[in-house]
Order: C-alpha cells, then sequence, then structure tokens
C-alpha cells in the first residue's frame, strides 16, 4: 500500500518547513516506511485529497485518510506494531501528548514572534495575503509590530528550555537511548524556526542545541539535507 | 530488611507536607512496600542518619541511605524491580524527569507566592526563625510581601496545567491507566498545597482536580487520611 505525506510550502516547493508536517516524516522514517511527499500551499489545502481537511499535514495510507500529526502518529504506531515504537508504553504516548502541548503553549507563541514576518515572505503571494489575514486577526497585531520585540523571545525561549536540558542531560534523546515521537514534536518546533528564520534561538554550546544537530543527523541527515535559512 | 523515611514536620508531627516526602510516601505504596516515618523538622534536618544530608526526604533502605525524591524512586525501582513499576520504560522515566523539574519551574513559584507565609505559621519557633531567614534571603522580599499579590498566582496556576489536561482529558492518570512516580510529582505539589493552605488554587470542575481527588483515594485513601489545612 502506498503511503502520502501533504505537507506545507511556500513558493518553493522544495522547501516543507511546517513544524507539525515535520514531526511525521521523521515519524515515517523511524517506523522505516516507504512515502512520498506532496507539497501543498496554505490557499492549496482545500484541493487536499477528498477536501475535508483545514489543516496539514494530512497522511493517506492506502485508503486510510488521517489528520493532525499526532493522530497520524497514533496511526502509524497502530498499522505498524512491527517496525520501531514511536511511543513505548503507555506513560511514553502520554509523554509525547504532554509534550506536545507543551510545546505548542510556551515555544510555539516564541517562534510566531521571532518568525512570522519571515515566513509570511516565504510565501506565494495568495498565500501571503491568506497567511497575513489570518495570523493578524489571530494575533491582533500586524505581523510588523509582532517580530518587532523579538529580541526579547531569545531568553524567553532559553529558559522555558529548562525541562528539556534536565532530561537531556541525563539521556541522548528525550525518548531515551533511541528517539521517539517525542524527540520529533521538538524537534519539529527547532526545524521549523532553522528553515524559515535567520534569527538564532539556541546558543552552540545548549544540550538542546547539540540534541538537536544529533537529530538533523539522524536517517541519512534528512533534516540537514534542508540548508538553514539564509534570509 | 527496614525501611525508614525521614520527612519534613511542623510543630505538629503528625502532619508531613513536603511535596518531595508526598512523592516518596506513594512511590513506597505503589512498590507496595513496608516502611516507617520519622517526622524530621527543619532544624533538625543535620541530626538525620549520619548527618550528610541537607535537604528531606531521606530514605534508610537496609544499610543504604538515599537522599533527594528522585534518587529514591529510582532506588526503589532498582532494588524492587519485581514489584509494580515506578517509571515503565526508559521514555517513562524520562517524562517523569520532565515533569519533576517542570513542576518545580511552573508550579512551585506559584505556590510559594500563595503559600509561604502559611507554611511558617505551621512551624516550630525555631523552624520559623529558619525558615523565615532562609526564604526571604532566596525570594529577595518578606513572607508578607510576597504573599501579598497571591490572587495574582491563580489564574496562572490554572494557565500552567493545560499540559496536564491535555494528557488527563485522555487517560485518568499521568502515567495511563494506572498512577506512576510522574502522578506522584503533580500529587506531592497539590497534596503541599492542601495541607498548608487555604487557598484554593483548583476549580472543582477541573480535570486535574478530578485526578488530584482520584490520587487522595488511592492506597487506602492514605493522601485524604491527612485532612485538608483549615487555617
Amino acid at each position: 500500500m502506498s503511503i502520502t505525506l501533504y505537507e506545507l510550502v511556500g513558493s518553493d516547493e522544495t522547501r516543507p518547513f511546517s513544524p507539525h508536517c515535520w514531526k511525521v516524516r521523521m515519524a515515517l522514517e523511524l517506523k522505516g516506511l516507504s512515502y512520498e511527499c506532496e507539497p501543498v500551499r496554505f490557499t492549496e489545502i482545500p484541493t487536499v485529497a477528498d477536501g475535508s481537511a483545514r489543516t496539514l499535514p494530512v497522511l493517506r495510507d492506502g485508503s486510510r485518510l488521517i489528520v493532525d500529526s499526532f493522530k497520524i502518529a497514533e496511526h502509524l504506531e497502530e498499522a505498524y506494531p512491527e517496525r520501531p515504537t514511536l511511543f513505548g508504553d503507555g506513560a511514553g504516548r502520554a509523554y509525547a501528548r504532554f509534550i506536545e502541548k507543551w510545546v505548542l503553549m510556551e515555544l510555539h507563541p516564541l517562534i510566531t514572534r521571532i518568525a512570522v514576518r519571515e515566513i509570511h515572505d516565504l510565501l506565494d503571494l495568495p498565500d501571503q495575503n491568506y497567511f497575513r489575514r489570518t495570523r493578524e486577526m489571530r494575533l491582533g497585531a500586524t505581523l510588523e509590530d509582532v517580530t518587532r520585540s523579538r529580541d526579547e523571545a531569545r531568553p524567553k525561549f532559553a529558559s522555558a528550555l529548562q525541562p528539556v536540558r534536565a532530561v537531556l542531560d541525563e539521556q541522548p534523546f528525550l525518548g531515551g537511548a533511541e528517539p521517539r515521537f517525542v524527540d520529533f514534536i521538538l524537534f519539529g518546533a527547532l526545524q521549523w524556526v532553522r528553515l524559515v528564520s535567520t534569527f538564532p534561538v539556541l546558543a552552540k554550546d545548549d544540550v538542546v542545541d547539540i540534541w538537536f544537530e544529533r537529530c538533523l543527523d539522524l536517517y541519512g541527515s534528512l533534516g540537514r539535507s534542508y540548508p538553514a535559512c539564509e534570509g
């Protein structure tokens, strides 16, 4: 059965940048599954598959269609139990769920503040219009106003990562000796910043940066094969 | 071999209130081990066992002496592997480590702001002097000044718990279908507030409160057998 991942791109369709799509990419790699990627722009989301999805990623696995990165990970775990595990036991799944919510709450707002204007500039014109309208409504401010104070986001970003350091001081991956889906959740956020922004969020000697580099090396350096944003 | 838990008390030595000691109590219960509790006041810590401990809890297990609640949990897991697990697999241990740091960073400062003056009042006079001196130095403010704006801590407390709700919306315990050490870490913090303060930190319909009540029922309602603070 063939697997297709529909993932978000900007004007350059060879550079998928969505954190949620990256989580699924890495999950497919961990499971060792073959898959194809289909680039989709923001304004093309209604044309994906049966048209029911409002967000990306969408995964088509044979006749099944799954929306939402966490649901996709759960599907892969259930459908391919003989392959390496994404969660481990039940506590491992809850761990991933907690980290997903924590990253969304603590890190994504900071990344938005840092990079929302740069993301806008990477999009095609119709997507730029859509993106500006929806994001400015959500943020209650212009993209330019949001990013004006982005220097303040850096120390907050560094401080928010303290619980991650407590884990990475003791083991190579958040999931243990080997990466698991919980790693890909944080990786997705950092790979997103790396691909869309020139703003440095991590110090080079930060154990989180060392872990991130380790993740970029996984699966034949898949993450690293997409060069960092050069502005 | 006999197990003794040295745990922190105030002037009423029948009411241990330390969050870290409660984590260990619950861990000993989950493992189904017999143990004795030895009440210790702040200023008596240097008299515990060989005098090397600077903090409580301290666990004596036969000839071994272990300081620090997480290290104690790891010892119990290693020494009693045939009993129910505190962590599950490696990811489960990392989950507990993350939550430990997260609770210390996000919740303990708020609980201090809410309850530090009430904790002071529960102590014997020599402990009150010690507690006020060390805490005011650490906080850079008088206990009275710290608690003056404690109403502001309540919405922050409710908001900080969002990632916990994401997990508890889907399963009865943070650890899964059954409680694990990760549950006891958050339980310790909430039991601490319950025992030292009359300040309500959770709404009754909050899934976190429902989970907390569930934890109070565990092990023959051990947690509930210590009545809530009445001021």
